[in-house]
């Protein structure tokens, strides 16, 4: 793997990190300062800007009581100043319930598209979704 | 538009004229001819190479009777060689059940990253997922 693709496959995990921690200012950091910002949560519809994007963080973040990812298959592509990657978020999630936090396990693929900047790749674009299919392959074939 | 978006704009819909009708081999020419293409259908995991997303179309396109979509909020972005598209696939679908057709509609939104070829635009990745959320804006803020 080239330097290059180290940088982005750094920024790509950069993300996943600012939403472990929680930390509003490391996302806001992970994204692009331009306006045409895109983002789509698992199940979510799509939101475009910089402020909207960012407040769904927080407000996701803020309802996070606990959340771990383990990334695998991640694979990127660098075409002059854009880089697409592509992974499987695998992660474990504290949800509070009466009787105490519950540990629960989910699957979303992504991609997040960085554009490079000045002072390295920002994120432009994310799009996760939930693997609801039981298997990789279609049964009907 | 500059017409090189147009000619984005107008590769985008062809993935889309292509399943409407069922077409196999217009499908096979939206698609890049690299191995490594990418495509998320809505709910599955991610599928990586030409002859498995390929196949993963053939499948979905024998299961539906009727399909016609009216894409809304498509926006192109092009750098270089790469151009990401992003709308929202607004679709009506016939579906198959004992008493005869049932129409249904449904959305998703889509992410679509294509490559420029000698012959055109050719599609890398498609990332389409289900819209499950009842509103743009998380309600808790």
């Amino acid at each position: 793997m080239t330097a290059e693709l180290d940088e982005v496959v750094a920024a790509n995990a950069e993300l996943y990190a600012a939403f472990e921690e929680g930390d509003v200012d490391r996302m806001e950091a992970v994204w692009d300062d331009a306006d045409d910002v895109v983002c789509v949560h698992p199940g979510w519809p799509m939101l475009r800007g910089r402020a909207r994007v960012l407040r769904s963080w927080s407000v996701i973040m803020a309802n996070t009581n606990y959340i771990q990812f383990f990334l695998t298959g991640v694979d990127a592509v660098i075409d002059a100043d854009t880089a697409v990657v592509t992974c499987e978020e695998n992660f474990l999630t504290a949800v509070a319930d009466p009787d105490g936090a519950l540990s629960e396990s989910a699957k979303v693929v992504s991609t997040n598209v960085f554009r490079r900047r000045g002072d390295g790749w920002r994120l432009w674009l994310h799009h996760g979704s939930p693997v609801l299919a039981p298997s990789e392959e279609p049964s009907s074939d």
